[in-house]
């Protein structure tokens, strides 16, 4: 088991991340007024396993799914704390997965203007990225995490013991973000090599400690996104939310590698980065996601990418893949954007750029994935 | 003018304070994407003087009084954010009293994860109290302020321009935060002296200023409540606002001062301050709120007193007055708070404290005020 520190203004934070993180979360919880927050999946594998490390805790079950990230399920949330009796000094536990902890989190962050808050990521997904960092949020109007807040956990524990049960789309999920981090961290995207190893959980859980440590690094430097320096975890992330938005079938991390799929042939056309490196960043998203599928009427997720918080002023705010470890921020108006998502229409292999020049949307249905 | 510096580790606020503030809001903002939030009855006034400021801005208007400060309100500011395409480089301008500067917080805090925030409190108690310290919320579930957050405006600008078309009403709510401030702090306990100034605008505006010096060094100490400082705060507030909650029908301030006034004689009797002490905490009362009315049913206010968020672990916090600018933490029995509070059940001259013993409750019909 590693640790990790996180030192953010808001308040310092550990990141306990491998095998014996969830005996240590059930010792650190120990007399504790606890208030558990989980969705009905993990319960349905866990609820033993829960009653059994905190068998004082108050349980409140939320429905899975993105779809239910919203003000509602958040409510209920905070319903269940106030009629628990909770204070500011009781304990969320958010165990779950990315849902999950931004949900409770952002309920921790508000119930009273705050109570203490340990995040028990269940997937692999959570456990790389969505648990470290503080953001906390619920969907609204159509915007992915429209409202919410920067609410860092005083504890983060990652333990390997619930990606046995993870399905293997979850595990792909997981996988969007872990090529990502190897984009952006040369040394990260090293280790991942030629991928050959990324149905390997062993193997994934060895990465999750460098990602959450490359991750804790540049929260520590921009823990609020407001220096910039944060937004290079976006990458791949705004075509992947617009896509998310648009069809939301597929799991975020899956968006994430067609964002960084499609984001890696901007990035060549327009001369951020070499047609070697996109090559590169395409193999590296192949090895998880094979095949880019055909999206109907993709154009239309420039509305969804106009109006994330990422972009203002007009343009579509993109961060491009560079070179080797290095990203860049780059604007496109909105017409360009969409003249790229429109390239999204047809399927491909992974592995290619498209060879052919934009063309018109084909009669399309939005909101169809083919 | 004068220039207050607060710095938190959100990040550093200027109050100003004083005539030329609002010039001095209007200067900051000039050029800059604004989205001023205000009420009926603010907007009713000051339409014209909000248009020709912030020329630019939309306006959200939202109904006036505390019943609306909940999360259908709070939505409906959100609502209005995305429908004007507000990015986070956008200033929340909340342009009103407590309410509306408590819910234009929240939203400004929750909306794409933070936009920027100025305060322009148009009222004596947001201004010497609630427009300063980043404390945000709504009320849900009965209980006040149960779900916010802190964050802090980057500038509050207090124009005592507003304070001339303030119902006396108005003026007496701002009263209680002043008094409450006089018997926390030597100084301005020493200032406002035997009261006879309190009906003199300028010279509560005078003290205005103080009274935010005192409370940006609180709350420079204890940000987020958390070290117990800032609890300091809260003198006479467990008691207001469990009456605010049970009856509604006063203003925030008047509780405060009634509230006051039963701490004082909880002090007394529980051997936390001296007779002679309590008294001149009566004493300053009286100046601004002569009579206490009787509260039928007061009692059932310990139901709200223990759904406060300062209460934790089933008593009853308080924070009392000790001695000239001292205070002491005391917690109570919930038995023991509801017999006090069944002292409201009668009227009293404020000067006084009650020298007969505790009675049982007459009979009551809860929730009304004679």
């Amino acid at each position: 088991m590693q640790t990790i520190l996180l030192n953010t203004k808001q308040r310092p934070s550990e990141v306990l991340c491998g095998e014996g993180a969830f005996a240590a979360a059930r010792e650190y919880l120990a007399g504790k007024q606890a208030f558990v927050v989980t969705d009905k999946n993990v319960y349905g594998l866990y609820a033993d396993a829960i009653a059994d490390a905190f068998p004082a805790a108050q349980v409140c079950v939320v429905p899975a799914g993105e779809r239910h990230k919203n003000r509602t399920t958040l409510f209920r949330i905070l319903d269940q704390m106030f009629a628990a009796g909770l204070h500011r000094g009781s304990f969320v536990v958010a165990l779950g997965g990315g849902v999950v902890g931004d949900m409770a989190g952002l309920a921790a962050a508000l119930y009273m203007r705050g109570t203490r808050l340990v995040q028990v990521p269940t997937t692999l997904l959570a456990q790389v990225d969505s648990s470290v960092g503080g953001k906390t949020a619920v969907d609204h109007r159509g915007v992915k995490n429209a409202v919410g807040t920067f609410y860092q956990p005083e504890r983060v524990f990652a333990d390997p013991l619930f990606l046995h049960t993870l399905p293997a789309r979850e595990v792909k999920c997981g996988l969007g973000e872990i090529v990502k981090t190897g984009i952006l961290d040369a040394a990260i995207g090293d280790k991942l090599g030629a991928g050959s190893r990324l149905r390997d959980v062993a193997f994934l859980q060895e990465l999750a400690a460098d990602c959450i440590r490359f991750k804790a690094r540049v929260v520590e430097a921009d823990e609020t996104e407001t220096q910039g320096l944060r937004k290079c975890l976006n990458l791949g992330h705004t075509t992947g939310h617009a896509l998310e938005l648009l069809y939301g079938r597929r799991s975020h991390g899956e968006y994430v590698l067609i964002g960084l799929w499609l984001e890696s042939l901007i990035a060549e056309r327009e001369g951020v980065c070499s047609p070697a490196w996109a090559e590169e960043v395409r193999r590296r998203v192949a090895a998880a996601e094979p095949r880019i599928p055909a999206f109907r009427g993709a154009r239309r997720g420039l509305e969804f990418a106009l109006h994330d918080k990422k972009n203002a002023g007009g343009g579509v705010s993109l961060v491009l893949p560079k070179a080797r470890g290095e990203y860049a921020l780059f604007t496109l108006s909105p017409q360009k954007y969409g003249d790229y998502l429109a390239l999204l229409e047809e399927g491909a292999d992974a592995r290619r750029g498209y060879a052919r020049a934009e063309r018109g949307s084909a009669p399309a249905r939005a909101g169809e994935e083919q």
